[in-house]
């Protein structure tokens, strides 16, 4: 398989390519639109076709490139049908699994941060978005986020999975790039809490709004068409 | 084996960490100074003793951590002999090999970018350093650079490797983590030149100095200690 990890410094925001070498059929996983140019770039580069761009929710901090790409090579554009978000081609629930070449991702929706946030999952690898972060997690005082629901999307799920699963976030903002859940479950500081005192802790944050929410949302509501 | 690749924003450097699962053993790879807190943190959470901190080259864009590594862990400091730094625990030659636990790093002599510029190649992966970068290299303007010099070791030495070697260098300015010895070969803009033509694209950039390298070069030459 080839993967490779992206990063969009702006927004601090990782993308994932991961292609099967045989048949060079590609699915990228949370683009940036202001990064499709280069993303493209390395698509022709490694002689991949794109089939599908999956969002693993609608982002605050940055507009999706899955519209941008979607238009220039034809792909199909994927997330939580919770989302609401219409204008996508499929929209994937709990169990779904997403097929191409060799390569299976499998759909686990882990709300909690928004109410249409999933993980995928293959390869060893599982994809968190902002649910999981490496020793941290996503906000949840906004897009009908839920710190409660948050916890059980992570304890029960995305824990479950085997220790040695590597995990792949949606940002990271201090320079870290992969995780595993052996190590999130025994050092994610905000996960050596009960669950009442996680909620506690999450709904006592103080934090400002991302500075792009009100351009991104919209548009990511709008598969990535900036009004 | 463990492995990590850790990015500082501010200079856009990539630092690496390798450690033996067995042993718990660890050695560093360019390590920056304004990022020791956290790597600390890490080689404490995963029960990591470090061993080594290498360094590819005298940095012009940030300060090294070996230095504050080294007082705060006991490691030793290594880099080329070529550098001309004497505090240096290990003065590097080509041939040399860093072993640590299970971990064996071979040093390949790559100048050209500096006099004193050093990869680490093992376990599949080569550590570049700025000599090759991804679809780009080292520039060769300051330092004792030499073009010329630079095109031998990445065609002859570096490019010599196993094709699915990975390739990790010392930056990357676009969100690209990781190459390949083949991907490079292919598909580096700046190695599809002859070697004339690759030495005149080279001499004819009219670059900015880095911004921090007065600060940077004395403290690097000394182990990382700041005037």
């Amino acid at each position: 398989m080839i993967f490779r990890q992206l990063f969009d410094g702006a927004s601090s925001t990782y993308s994932y390519l991961l292609a099967d070498e045989a048949s060079r059929q590609a699915v990228i996983i949370d683009p940036v639109d202001t990064m499709v140019a280069r993303d493209l770039q390395l698509l022709q580069e490694l002689q991949l076709t794109l089939v599908y761009s999956l969002e693993t929710h609608v982002h605050a901090d940055h507009v999706t490139g899955g519209g941008l790409l979607r238009e220039k090579t034809g792909c199909q554009t994927a997330l939580s049908a919770a989302a609401g978000v219409g204008c996508a081609d499929r929209q994937l629930r709990q169990g779904d699994s997403i097929e191409v070449g060799g390569i299976a991702l499998q759909v686990i929706e882990t709300p909690g941060h928004t109410d249409g946030c999933i993980s995928f999952y293959g390869s060893g690898r599982i994809f968190t978005g902002d649910a999981l972060l490496i020793r941290g997690c996503g906000r949840t005082d906004f897009q009908s986020g839920d710190a409660g629901l948050l916890y059980e999307s992570i304890t029960q799920k995305i824990l479950s999975l085997p220790d040695s699963t590597l995990v792949y976030p949606g940002h990271d903002y201090r320079g870290f790039t992969v995780s595993s859940i052996a190590e999130e479950r025994q050092l994610n500081p905000r996960l050596q809490f009960e669950k009442s005192a996680f909620v506690a802790h999450m709904n006592g944050l103080k934090l400002d709004n991302p500075r792009k929410m009100d351009v991104a949302v919209p548009a990511n509501l709008a598969c990535g068409a900036r009004k």
